[in-house]
């Protein structure tokens, strides 16, 4: 049975994902990628236009599903909970440390191969990450106004939360102890602390 | 005048940081970093075994200087200070930030480069890496112990601290707001804060 063309593109991703690890984004070849996946150099080029666009496409993609998350995380608010500053940034990190733990390997090319990424791919990542970190120090103000939140400086907050967050995609390991629900959960309370919750 | 082998050999590693920096330490050629200090390829080997040499000695002075930070901080506090869990917990973060607010570059290779570096230099690191851990680790557990902290996990505690200030090296700029001063004091409240600090 044939494959249909965004069965191939993920395939692609994934091989590519996969290769950029181990070898980085430099040293792999659009050869090697296609080798993963048996299919021959021009054929690939059916489904992705280069190999920046694949880095693009993987960097994107990861900013799109932690955007995506975020969101998903908020949404599942139920009653008062939905409004209140303090559920809010508890559930946002705890999606945040979620995905981390869960995408090592999208967090690492992320981090690593940033420098590789050119425009226009690379403007349309930063502008994701900005506009994510956006989501947590506009949580953090918020709950600074409602009086919820004591911080100096909400920016300062949101960086921090957030690399400790990045930080799970190094350290973390499948069937290691504390499991991913429990470093979900502490990461959470940990977030909540630095905020000065009340 | 001429220089003498060490000052020779601090020029190589300066001129190597920032090569790799920019180009990465795979694309750096040793031509490019004699060529960078004005030295034939040939004579850098008086200095330096290899380019992988040249990466480990980075590495490993980075981790020394950090270890180096944390122990002057410690040995700074005076009298009562010198045993309070929250002051040796603030004053070890402080450290920690204001390192990486001012070598940014090596925080930046130690991170992207560390699957280049291969044995004998790699173990170093990683031993390094995970004494300096350890540091931290150990001050938590000290302040669990006295009752001034209130943690589940001193180990999540010590990453979620040593990835938050390591972030910093990633977004700090000089002469941008908040100052580094500003920043060290928040980062030490932020970890204070994190572990449940009274």
């Amino acid at each position: 049975m044939g494959r249909t063309g965004s069965e191939r593109s993920g395939e692609i991703l994934a091989a590519a994902l996969d290769l950029f690890t181990r070898l980085g984004y430099e040293a792999t070849t659009m050869a090697d990628i296609g080798a993963a996946i048996g299919v021959r150099g021009p054929s690939l080029y059916r489904h992705v236009a280069s190999k920046q666009d694949i880095l693009a496409q993987i960097m994107t993609r990861t900013m799109t599903e932690l955007l995506g998350a975020h969101r998903s995380a908020l949404a599942g608010l139920a009653g008062t909970a939905q409004d209140d500053p303090v559920e809010r940034l508890r559930r946002a990190t705890e999606a945040h440390v979620r995905y981390h733990a869960r995408h090592r390997r999208e967090a690492f090319i992320g981090n690593r191969e940033i420098r590789s990424l050119v425009a226009p791919g690379r403007a349309r990542v930063l502008t994701l990450r900005s506009e994510y970190e956006r989501c947590f120090r506009d949580l953090i103000e918020t709950g600074i106004q409602a009086g919820r939140f004591d911080v100096t400086s909400a920016r300062l907050a949101s960086y921090a939360i957030l690399d400790l967050g990045m930080g799970v995609a190094v350290w973390f390991r499948d069937g290691g102890e504390p499991g991913e629900d429990a470093v979900v959960w502490q990461y959470g309370q940990f977030a909540l602390r630095l905020v000065g919750a009340r």
